[in-house]
């Protein structure tokens, strides 16, 4: 199948740290390639991919200081797409959908996966007015806001089982993972590792829009807790890895319908439990008792911290392997493209 | 000629109050009507025309507090000019262009109006991957970043002589009027007026993403400085064309380059002198000790507020209705429509 995956173009793919849907297109494009089909990534230049990369600007958005205004370099893609229009069967699109449009009047079959949150008042008007874009979810739970929208299918996140290392050391302190954000809830991570009497290391991104928020309310918090709380800042890499796999245990105290919590199958693959509050994606995508702990409050999370020891971290791995592998996901998108294909 | 106008849909069109873009589409749309053109206006809901309105959304999106991605609204608006391509001659965009990729590929004569600054490390590439698309600047000095983009025409923004009245009262007040951010410059206001021995009115929107400007830096000056100064928050209507005329001058003391500048002609239109920085399109707009005085420190600025008592409140009126007449704005856009229509 000739199949086009258009990236968003905040971080490269794969991103260098954070960037989830950077991550997840990654997977899904090498996934695909190595399944044999004939795959073109529309991508920041800076990626790295087996297929076609067709280059959009030279380094992910957000790491280019110049760049204010993000929607001029995701037009300058669409256009680099419908000019290739007549090489592919499929167009799979994982940014914001302005393609809509476009995509309509163009001879590809086009699929477009929801990354983020569904707003009712949004993205509910946006669905009815192209009630013939098929979408595909991330979780069950993300399509609740637009439960009748085109959806196609859910495909869960999947990654490759040689992506993270399988740690059988149960670890020493705890870790929160991701962007530095209110609905992430930092403040609960710091108090759930106080009263465990663990140490907590903290990765974690600051967007350039959320850097109030960190001075304001996480600064003092980690200034106050630097007893036990270590802030690492952006990490990547190897760094990363070995972070995620000699933890006891990964916090994801989510405050929001986390659409699917990328993090959590990091933590598995690595063989670490997840202690989650029961939010979004997180049922979904966490076994209770198997991968981790799902929990309502702190007091949960305190006695879900002292369990996790019980968990058998190979189960962990094992879960992962089953449910995540990324060729699951490539073969669960096949399907939906053949869908397509089929109408 | 059939015309359509595609504004932004932040505001309605006209707007309640602060939204300089919709209030020029406003004025655009019934001069061209009012001349006989078939004009049709793709806007928020509660906007009032008598051209045929397209209603995309029930009101403003910045007054819809359950509105978070603005983008989505603007799809279905370009797929609303899209689904009725074939009733226009010429389509006329007043908002981010990011209806390029699908403008090439539809029947109708495009033009595109930059409102906004432009962004070398954004519009550089759009511009260039998009050669076809006309480009109208607002003011020459607009272009700077950008001289060879395809630019049809510099069309200053233009107001029907009736919209605000004459007042020939020379006013015992400064006023600062706009939106209330970092590069409009409050602070410099408020020290031209403590230092001219002025009272000075503020009337200026707090857009939600500068809400911590305000609080932290101009609320503080605002309590240091009670005595001369009066914040009126967001006025529109009767209130703001009393506001205008009334006043001894407006300040205009931007410390960016302003591509237009729209209360510099609501100002001459009541007769007011401007007394704004040499940023931007202001030596454009303003005919130094005609209509008011250019500045570039606040010493010289409280010296021409001085003087701005020598200026004739007539001549101001006069520069406004010779130069910045609605229907001379019509015009000098027909004549752009018609240079597309021959090509």
């Amino acid at each position: 199948m000739r199949i086009a995956q258009v990236a968003p173009l905040y971080e490269s793919v794969p991103p260098r740290a954070y960037g989830a849907t950077e991550r997840v297109v990654s997977f899904l494009t090498e996934a695909l390639t190595h399944a044999g089909h004939r795959v073109t990534l529309f991508a920041t230049g800076d990626s790295t991919t087996a297929a076609e990369l067709v280059p959009i600007c030279p380094r992910g958005l957000w790491r280019d200081v110049d760049v204010w205004d993000t929607l001029t370099h995701h037009v300058r893609q669409l256009e680099a797409v419908a000019a290739r229009a007549a090489d592919f069967d499929v167009v799979h699109f994982h940014g914001d959908p302005f393609h809509f449009p476009l995509a309509r009047r163009l001879p590809f079959a086009h699929l477009t996966t929801m990354h983020g949150q569904l707003l009712a008042a949004d993205h509910g008007p946006l669905f009815e007015a192209f009630p013939d874009a098929p979408l595909v979810s991330i979780s069950d739970n993300q399509r609740r806001p637009l439960p009748h929208a085109n959806w196609r299918a859910t495909v869960h996140h999947g990654m490759p089982l040689d992506a993270l290392q399988f740690h059988a050391g149960r670890g020493d302190y705890l870790l929160f993972l991701g962007r530095m954000m209110g609905e992430k809830r930092p403040d609960r991570a710091i108090e759930i590792a106080r009263r465990a009497g663990l140490p907590l290391k903290m990765a974690a991104k600051v967007h350039p829009g959320e850097v109030e928020y960190f001075r304001n309310e996480v600064e003092p918090m980690l200034r106050a807790n630097a007893d036990i709380v270590e802030y690492l800042g952006e990490v990547g890499g190897a760094q990363r890895a070995a972070l995620i796999g000699n933890a006891r245990a990964l916090l994801f105290p989510v405050d929001w319908p986390e659409p699917f919590g990328m993090v959590m199958i990091e933590a598995m693959a690595s063989g670490t439990p997840v202690v989650a509050w029961r939010r979004g994606a997180v049922p979904e995508v966490l076994d209770e008792g198997e991968t981790g702990f799902i929990v309502e409050d702190v007091d949960a999370a305190v006695d879900a911290v002292a369990r996790v020891a019980s968990l058998d971290r190979r189960r962990c791995r094992a879960v992962f392997e089953r449910r995540f592998d990324a060729t699951r996901m490539a073969a669960d998108y096949v399907a939906v493209y053949e869908g397509l294909l089929a109408r």
